[in-house]
């Protein structure tokens, strides 16, 4: 159980709408008329995160309100709950862990009047966690509003438009997986495209006959692009990943690998 | 070899440059604020598929131009080659189509000038050919020009936004196919996002705890969505899937499987 602000049981909140909108892979121009007009209606954006997030990012966020919007609006910061980083029980603390944020936006959601929006890099259906927190909330019943979800674009149209590559050869799957699950399962035949990977997990497939496109804060100004036969350019995307790492304190990356 | 108006050999063609731009899944407030900038360059946009396209969808696009460009521009219609249908050698007679394709494409860029767009539904990263019919026209190197992609909505991400869903469990991947692959390879663990699947191939795997979301005309006024357990939704998918085909003459849609 939370502390104040929280709706009784089943009140329906004085938020009436929520969108959870994607506002596309860090170029400010990625984003929709969709997403431009849903903004336009919201009085709060809920940040959920507050002070864990990079000022570059918030600034382009906060450049993309300025830019489109033309009414005034809310942000209502959310601290982040704790998270253990290395967990052995994966996807039970990860569980805990949206309960706790979801409980931390309940509150907030009790709190405000109209309609609400969650901004989410990216897309909301690929690695994001908004949609779960959100549909956590809404289980407990004890606040209720609409929700909309608005697409954007994602990081691996943003790769592939900058490489100017389709992810899959003819008629071929492209599997969609993460750096833990490439260090688990290795890599398998066609093409894998692979998102959150804080440890350059390509370092540790085999290399011969594959093939690697690799971006960096894509649609950024600091945007960094590298292609080639892995086993010629991990070295050198491992030496450029930690220093772009190292020097603006944060790194947003994603890759392609092809046999 | 090609008739007349092809550009000597390594002529730069008058048409500087050429953007392939990715416009949504269908509902035309789906396109960004980058791909308006870029159309708002073009001189003349290509349409490749001449006659085949369906009407309605030629409009959808129409109505994107119009409502967006500030300026005049040209349509240069260009007639799709003849395409054996169910080829016994699938990558062959594509890659044959793409060399076909791109003899007509070669022709018209040797004949315009200023900047070039051809526009693509979803984007340009997934089961859509035209990137690879660009790059044979640049391989053969008879005119040469400048390119860029535009990143845009595909339509797996328009179908988990209508069914409010992230595409995979947490932590997991996702694996994005065809429904001829799904036929040949089964359907494997996790979940399948299932594009270009003229046969409904989720008939044809095992149905017991596997759950579907399922979306046709994504965006579009005959947008219909269908989700449940495999078992209980494959025939009415099925049914309606036939008849509103049927009634409109065409269809596209798209679904996710998971166990």
């Amino acid at each position: 159980m939370i502390g104040g602000g929280v709706a009784p049981p089943g009140k329906l909140s004085d938020m009436r709408e929520l969108y959870v909108i994607g506002i596309g892979a860090g170029d400010p121009q990625q984003v929709t008329v969709q997403a431009i007009k849903a903004m336009r209606k919201v009085d709060t954006f809920f940040v959920i995160g507050k002070g864990a997030e990079k000022q570059e990012l918030v600034d382009v966020r906060t450049g993309i309100l300025e830019e489109f919007l033309d009414r005034p609006y809310r942000i209502v910061e959310i601290a982040d709950p704790p998270r253990e980083r290395t967990p052995t029980d994966y996807s039970g603390v990860v569980g805990d862990w949206h309960d706790a944020r979801s409980e931390l936006l309940e509150a907030e959601f009790a709190r405000v009047d109209g309609v609400g929006a969650i901004l989410v890099w990216g897309d909301p259906s690929l690695y994001d966690s908004t949609l779960r927190v959100v549909d956590r909330v809404l289980a407990r019943g004890l606040v209720r509003f609409d929700y909309q979800v608005i697409p954007g674009v994602t990081s691996a149209q943003a790769l592939a438009a900058r490489h100017r590559m389709v992810l899959h050869r003819v008629g071929e799957p492209v599997h969609v997986t993460t750096g833990r699950r490439l260090r688990e399962e290795g890599l398998g035949d066609g093409s894998t495209l692979v998102m959150l990977d804080g440890e350059c997990a390509f370092t540790q497939v085999p290399q011969e006959d594959v093939h690697i496109w690799w971006g960096a804060y894509l649609g950024m100004p600091d945007e960094t692009l590298i292609e080639g036969p892995l086993g010629d350019v991990a070295e050198e995307i491992v030496r450029r990943r930690t220093k772009l790492r190292a020097d603006k304190g944060w790194i947003m990356d994603i890759y392609l690998l092809r046999r």
